[in-house]
């Protein structure tokens, strides 16, 4: 009896630390989407000062490089709380390196910055370099959604990763109109960009969609509202077309930027309700230990077999069976013994539910890597840009009438017959 | 530079503690193979002495439950080395809850033993008992093959799963083939059944060979040998047939049993293997967190941002990208910033080779869970056995020209649909 007391317990010890640790996650993930914000804002306001050869937006741009300064102290801060002594997981592993990456580059921003007031970077060089800044942050919020193995709190943060990743699209499609806007015109390789930035944005948010509530779904939907999107979809369609005027390069902008700051008035609801789904599930697993310890300590010492009941050895094994058969009561002692084999069975199949759900909110991730990971692997074997190797996905899974993410696997299992990657300086003229 | 190196260290101690705690692990599925195969003597025994009606195996049946003994005292002197405190992984808490029902099944074995003794358990009742149990055992080794995140030992666990699994389902078989033999003859159930046992077996044993090297798929073939086979493969096919004779009873149980404890030398040969390779991880690790921290320490204060290269954000970000490209030199500084950026880079690409060997050895036991629960499901929705429920989605999968697996997950996405689940009462009568 011991034993199975203890390591019913060390289970759910176990379960309320992976809680905890996941709430520190989530607070982390709340600061990341503040940063990136701020970020976002910065480099668009870089973006116009460079296009406009430093004429405008000079007050603006210290305003939003000093916004950033708080964002990066309360990451730091909660990188700080983050407890990495313990860790001993794969998905610890990896958040600690995007970290690592993510906090290189913070460093490297201030030197980014001289060279913006030199005039030392193009907009779009400038656009790329936060462009990996951001992306990896959402790398970050991406491992916390990978580990999480609550499948309320994994379902919320995928649908939180997919909107930031969304909103991110947004912000390039913002710099990418500016550009265009201001040498007013898009050619074929900018127009490719946009459409591309459009269509990866539309599918994020149809993953976002589909991981959240009703209520969140409205607030999106009049987040949508033709009424208010109307002037900002005209541009668009402008862009789009190729008939442009360099004078609309500021109301895109502003247009654009309002549209991303109505996102993020999403995403603070979003990280809101994050906390909140980690604080209940830290208080239920609480008020669980308290009961499980209580019933254990009422079965305490009379769990002794008897030999009075039936075969006592367990009928069904949690592992490798439905959750269906666990609890079929076959050959079970009566009583006392069969109480405690009901915390175990009962505890065996609710994490046999929570994984099928759990699973369902990793699919959503997994097929996203393996899309990035095939597009990834045309780009370096075929020497192709991003654009050029997601179309051509895409119209072959449309051409063969399969999903996008089997045509990726593909790639990925064709991986050597794709040929010898290019080499880097082909690579980059390519881009 | 501080927090770079802080976080690059700190993903280096996860990965170190996730070894030595896989390496625990692996001494504890050790221990958990010498007790099974200690189990299933003692089940063999046990059978022939009720199958005998205590005329036989009295004396070998007193010596192979001594001998389960101290395998029983090794299991619980490598679960009080777990550190359950610490613990804090998804995997961990299904691993523990794992462990409460094995004990919870030990503590009741010598109950069970004494209703043998009284012959008051028939010989398929105690079969199935200690089953459980050792199914039981088979899933703590399942678990530990499903929380490994080295993709070596994890290929090592799963080849060593399935062989355990395998070498089970032949104890299985000699049971069956005892009960039927004494009784005379094997009647369409019993022979179902020994159909149903071989086939799972031989199944369980080609994911083996797929999982090692060619020097132990040269041992099992050895074992193998048609020369050293063919009396036990003749009685095989007599039960099969139904052409039995009463007095062969014993025969086919010490050809079994030779088979069998065959089986269990390459056992001994894969958990010996499991240890070195594990304790090679972590002197490999222990090697590299050292020379990691040396280069870190060299390039210490060195790393500050010169503004004298090209832009210093890293030029790719670790996540959602393929291995591929991570590499790609773009805009990366030069000299020791390039450095540092090397180690970031190296680390993230490594994780992402290691995630993809890792899903590779996973699949293998996911489809296992998979057609497991499919057949769970059928059993409970649909009155049916184990075998017939398996039979029914093999003949589907032939018929539509489908995997088993993908099947499977039909079974299970239609769950709903197949009806409500048959009493308990009625499942136990239909096995």
């Amino acid at each position: 009896m011991d034993g199975v007391r203890e390591f019913l317990l060390a289970a759910k010890h176990a379960e309320m630390r992976l809680l905890e640790q996941l709430s520190l996650s989530c607070e982390l993930v709340a600061t990341v989407s503040a940063l990136v914000h701020a970020l976002q804002r910065e480099r668009g306001a870089s973006n116009m000062f460079l296009a406009s050869k430093g004429e405008r937006f000079v007050t603006e741009l210290g305003g939003f490089r000093a916004d950033v300064a708080p964002c990066e102290t309360a990451l730091r801060a909660a990188l700080a709380r983050l407890d990495t002594d313990a860790a001993r997981s794969a998905g610890s592993v990896r958040l600690f390196s995007r970290i690592a990456f993510v906090l290189h580059a913070l460093d490297s921003l201030p030197t980014l910055r001289k060279r913006v007031d030199e005039y030392a970077l193009s907009p779009d060089e400038l656009a790329a370099s936060l462009g990996r800044l951001v992306s990896g942050l959402l790398a970050v919020v991406f491992e916390t959604a990978d580990a999480a193995a609550d499948p309320e709190v994994s379902r919320a943060l995928v649908a939180l990763f997919n909107f930031m990743q969304g909103k991110e699209l947004a912000g390039q499609e913002r710099a990418a109109g500016v550009a265009g806007f201001a040498l007013g015109g898009f050619d074929d390789a900018r127009k490719q960009r946009l459409e591309h930035l459009i269509e990866s944005q539309d599918r994020c948010f149809e993953i976002f969609v589909e991981f959240v509530d009703a209520d969140m779904v409205l607030r999106w939907q009049q987040l949508l509202d033709p009424r208010d999107e109307a002037p900002f979809k005209r541009l668009r369609a402008a862009a789009r077309s190729g008939a442009t005027d360099s004078t609309t390069s500021e109301l895109w902008f502003s247009l654009a930027t309002m549209r991303i700051d109505a996102m993020r008035g999403i995403e603070v609801v979003l990280t809101q309700r994050l906390a909140g789904l980690c604080a209940r599930r830290i208080a239920d697993a609480e008020a669980d230990l308290k009961c499980h310890r209580n019933m254990l300590d009422a079965l305490g010492g009379l769990d002794t077999p008897d030999g009075s009941s039936a075969a006592l050895l367990p009928a069904t094994p949690p592992p490798l069976r439905a959750a269906d058969t666990v609890l079929d009561g076959g050959d079970l002692p009566t009583g006392l013994g069969r109480s405690i084999l009901d915390l175990v069975l009962a505890q065996a199949q609710r994490i046999q539910q929570m994984g099928d759900e759990l699973n369902a909110a990793r699919t959503a991730l997994e097929e996203r890597k393996l899309i990035e990971r095939g597009k990834g692997l045309l780009m370096a074997r075929r020497a192709l840009t991003e654009e050029q190797a997601y179309r051509l996905m895409r119209q072959t899974a449309m051409d063969q009438g399969r999903k996008l993410v089997d045509v990726a696997q593909t790639v990925l299992a064709l991986g050597p017959l794709l040929g010898e990657p290019v080499a880097p300086d082909r690579m980059r003229s390519s881009r």
